[in-house]
């Protein structure tokens, strides 16, 4: 059977297969040993998630084996402050950290041989969020989102990740180990670049490595062609 | 049910989700209706192809609904030469043309309500292809393919489309009509840059919307964010 891996999040999951996306690249990374799903919800926070949760993964489910991991990357919607321009998008703290719990519940009752992946929202460069949600408009105004405010629900994703014992990607604060992260991995505060993107895509092969789905150790789909004998194709293709 | 594209082919469709690739580009253009299915063999011909073919598609098959469509991009090794360098990729025309009817009738068999979407093989830059092969040691030499052949098999395939009227896609004469297209479009001679992924996606779109498979005329998975009530948000997802 041909491992699947979901990838269940908002628009950094759903915009993830526009060029340099990192969603694609692990499409193409695995492309002769897996199907990558893709679940995205643009704009949506962790209590839209659970509420849509059962009919988002009703095809993805729709197979004989469970998918051998699913990425769960929601919370830079959920951190919206809530009294800004995007009030409606927040969930307060406590509620993200339940919410993620019925998450990984459901996938874990659903799927009990699946990986569960948490990954931390992004970090926030809020001069560009401020620009993006007012434009010219943008004197005196205050942005949307903060990194101190994504950094707290981090943190917060990482504390269920440990205590469901999941693997979490805190990709938080390893963005902002990167040289000018702000412009180079963000382009427009919160979305990705596409170095943005590989940094993200390199964190999760290395989790996916770490529970042992990696191109070495997953079988490829039929042979490769510099397995097929050129004095004699056909000999490698027969069953 | 979510739809399904299936992308069967040789090296430019496993190589659809690299960064630019017109398989990833479909992938996010669809994020929100459609699942695309990649079924990418590196340097097969359609003689191998057909040997693997109940193998490449078990997985893809193992749903309660048929595929929308199926691309079928085959030519591109079965037009080497069958006296240079990849003679063993090499497959006679007539042959082509019987491999690519039987895919199709396998398909047309195993998913009735499949669409099945013909592309030719793409131009060849022949230059290109001689130092590819060759590299430094390229003088005297001559190219595995010929943008002759290329063009030989892609009149080859749109005859079988036109005999069991299936779209077809004429990537080699549409590739060719856009300025520098030896390398502007392809980037060793034969597989795509971005932009060659550009013009085959515009491409693929174009006859997906003949079939009547277009952001417009599906249903988009769950209320879009713009779709949702900033006053009463829960409302939108509800069931």
């Amino acid at each position: 059977m041909r491992p699947r891996l979901v990838l269940f999040g908002d628009s950094i999951t759903e915009q993830s297969f526009a060029s340099g996306g990192w969603g694609a690249a692990l499409a193409n990374h695995f492309g002769r040993q897996a199907d990558v799903v893709l679940r995205g919800l643009s704009g949506y926070n962790t209590r839209w998630a659970l509420k849509v949760l059962d009919r988002a993964m009703e095809e993805a489910a729709n197979q004989s084996a469970d998918p051998a991991a699913v990425t769960v990357f929601f919370g830079a919607n959920d951190a919206s402050l809530p009294d800004q321009q995007q009030a409606h998008q927040h969930v307060p703290l406590d509620e993200y950290q339940t919410n993620l719990r019925a998450i990984c519940a459901y996938f874990k009752n659903r799927w009990p041989a699946a990986a569960i992946i948490l990954i931390t929202p992004p970090p926030i460069h809020e001069p560009a969020r401020i620009r993006d949600m007012y434009g010219d408009n943008a004197a005196s105004r205050q942005p949307e989102r903060t990194n101190e405010a994504a950094g707290t629900y981090a943190q917060a994703c990482i504390d269920v990740a440990k205590e469901l014992d999941h693997p979490v990607i805190d990709i938080w604060t390893k963005m902002q180990q990167f040289p000018d992260w702000q412009t180079s991995a963000l382009c427009d505060g919160l979305h990705f670049t596409p170095f943005g993107n590989k940094i993200l895509f390199d964190e999760v092969l290395k989790t996916l490595e770490i529970i042992g789905f990696s191109q070495q150790s997953l079988r490829s789909d039929l042979p490769l062609f510099h397995e097929i004998d050129p004095k004699d194709p056909l000999k490698a293709l027969e069953i």
